[in-house]
């Protein structure tokens, strides 16, 4: 079954529920979710509308055109996207392997619906696992004098592949503002701590030298502003004095998997919105 | 600000979003949450809709009557609730005071928002409190000769106070099958384990007994049969072999009243639909 | 059963568990609990035994000068206390009542075992309780100029009742560094953050504006430091777009009560150890 | 560093700690964990003790000889071992990867500590994943028939290779008496249920049916009673009505795994004793 589904935001006003749901039920659609949502404070309305288009009496290629009247008579953002368009994706990764490992199983599975069709690394270590899964591996090494030409051999593999999402699995490299640009609310990083505490480096240091009880991991869209970008995902983890700094760092590998594959897995279904650093996640 | 909620579900089929959403934007309603929801499986909609009724140009009293004919174009079962009015409150004890004062005190601070009418117990125990927040208390000692009669007192004192939901708060005497059907899905209990696990009596010993690693908490509508009804929510907590069964007792009370204060805070809240034994909660 | 409780930490080294081991069987006293931890990074031991004196050959009154030899040879910091021992508090509230009733409760259960003296407030709005449970109530108002002497008249009044640890439960003044120093890793505040997110005022609002996915709830020893003290614990809930600023008060204060309430249980029951800004939690 | 690691399990008495400690002290050994445990219902007294064994003046072989005579005067049930001793481990497999691919990114990155000697499987799906990781992989198909030749087949293949832990990683064959009674504490299962909710086959589904909140995950030792042997590990994850049967099983991956992995690390570290179908697990 082949669905579309519409990513709405606006002014909040009387009558855009009834204007949406018009529009496909009047053209013989299927609602399948309609999920909405309206910061009240801010007066701002929200919504992801996904619906079968096998009945649909609007040619696929003509559903944004012919939506475009409503979208502009309430000032909407939206995007119109369909079930069967396969995201292509880049994953980043340094040496460390286990979300990146987690990923290509995701991938691999099913689970995650999209097309991995590069792996970027400024190290070579990870290059054994994406051959197994058959991904073309590019060893782009970086310091500080050569970041400049990194990042443009990097843009440039990303436009050849057409990416439509980066994913930063535990990359430990800070992209600029321009490639951050370029890449605008489509570059998912793990962040191995409950931001905004910890934002940084070595947070699973500093939270043992905290003494807290629990540990926690953030997924996030990158922005100019390290740590700082709008949070997709969070979830946490318990320690106690039992626990080594050694044990945050091996506990939080586990939610740092999660965390991240929830994150990527709610991008990928087109079902997060972002609005003022925060995110709607219709999960 | 007044709002007008509708509970609604029916077959799923094309058009039902617009109608419901038309029949509030043509007279001038302002959604404010439209929460909706489809089994796929079984091919039924859910929806819950709430409005700002202030410009709504149906009046308040004539609401109903003016959705009729959508209702019954779709065959819908709906009801309709305004946020003004609160629910009357039956809270049903026994001897163990932590759900009790938690609910008690949860009322009283406006976070569950009923009115407490009265609190019927089978001991004397919880009066003082009951006292403290000034809601009635009757003493209907209950034993096996007895128990028809004194349900017979307990429904004349329900139906006498307009009593719209009953709160089992760790009661723990079975209602019968008559009872239970006066106030179909309006009782709720709390049960001490994470049901299907452990039903009956004692679940603490036998979780102990057991040798599980997490207990748990379920609150859901009592049905003729026991521990079988519809669950609203469950949560729960880490146990260990560190922990006695005193430890099991004492943890599971802090999950029994969180749990059972949300599912009471959602059902007064019209925010919770029954369908074959399962619940639909647009929390 | 009367215990006796020793709280030891010492530079680590051979033969401590031996000693202190010894120290109880060769009087004929039954271990039972016996909790150590080596934090190996800093070599500090550290330990809680607690053991039954039923038959125990030392008087109570001579335990501690019978332990004190080897408590010399090791350079141990340690404390001796009994189960019998009922520990005197003190509660500090404000305004809101949650976490104040939910101890009450606890105390009045005997789930916490201690003494509640004397509740303090800078305003008159939680006596009714403290009333319904017996307890005396001094309402000692505070603000920028009379700070000194009002704090004068607290200290005066916990001397009097000779109160061994003070719970501020939601008392949202700030306490002076004289006044921390005389109750020393004696007083317990419960902060509405996941700290170190969010320290001082406002922190829910200040989660919601940054559009985090989890809040938290940290209970820690009051330092001179505002919020920086040793954390005992900390839990959190999660949270999403659909909670308004209102719903992050609210599901917080769930966590609020929850985990004032454990740590404060775990002081009382001499399972907290200080070292270094952090806690050893024998649990 | 090498450790040498005792576990014991006992009637509880006075003086057992002291011998214990006495043992290591007396022999110039280092304590780096004691971790004790009494059933004071039951009378049992357990213990884990770990000494680093440098300048223990024992030889390493004669350790068990030299701690007999205490273990014989308190009837200690004990077992030896060494953290330089690594453990041979076979993983039984069937179709699904998720378990399977995570256990072996954990062995491969040394979180967990043990040798993966070969593989065994009733398919032939997983053999690609252990050809990558270089491990042997055994095709054993399963049928009604011929299931006593198959078992025949797996014990001589798990005795070549001198096993000494079997983890079933989501294998769906059930294991007769005989080849549970050959490796008594040493067969982990997951089950993908909290158990004992759900035991027994399709738990997503009837998980589903039931309409609960929360779905679990449980790891135990084999018996030869289905899904009824000691548990060793458990956790959850909440589901809502918006998750379909197909998200159940989804998210319930991510229990598994994680619980799978939890549970194979602790017994692997030797923190697992086992007693009255229930377990001590001294994490």
């Amino acid at each position: 079954m082949e669905s579309a589904i519409l990513l709405i935001s606006c002014p909040d006003r009387k009558g855009i529920v009834k204007e949406i749901a018009g529009f496909i039920a009047n053209n013989e659609g299927n609602i399948l979710h309609f999920d909405q949502h309206i910061d009240t404070h801010k007066g701002v309305f929200f919504a992801r509308v996904e619906w079968d288009i096998a009945d649909f009496r609007v040619p696929k290629e003509e559903i944004e055109n012919s939506f475009k009247p409503i979208a502009e008579r309430f000032f909407m953002d939206y995007s119109l996207h369909f079930s069967s368009e396969l995201q292509k994706v880049a994953i980043f990764v340094s040496k460390q392997e286990h979300c990146f490992y987690d990923l290509m199983q995701r991938f691999h599975s099913g689970e995650l619906n999209g097309e991995v069709k590069l792996v970027i690394s400024n190290h070579e270590d990870m290059k054994p696992l994406a051959d197994f899964f058959g991904v073309p591996y590019y060893h782009i090494p970086k310091n500080r004098e050569n970041k400049g030409e990194a990042e443009a051999k990097e843009l440039k593999l990303l436009e050849t592949h057409g990416i439509d999402l980066i994913i930063l699995a535990r990359y430990m490299q800070i992209l600029s503002k321009d490639f951050v640009d370029r890449f605008r609310n489509r570059i998912i990083n793990i962040h191995h701590s409950f931001l905004p505490a910890f934002p940084g480096a070595k947070p699973y240091h500093r939270a043992y030298e905290r003494g807290v009880k629990i540990i926690g991991a953030t997924s996030h869209y990158v922005t100019e502003v390290l740590d700082e970008g709008p949070i997709i995902e969070q979830d946490i983890i318990r320690v106690s004095h039992r626990d080594s700094l050694e044990d945050f760092i091996r506990k939080g590998k586990d939610i740092e998997r999660l965390v991240l594959a929830r994150a990527v897995k709610w991008h990928l279904e087109r079902k997060v919105l972002v609005y003022d650093n925060r995110t709607v996640v219709f999960d």
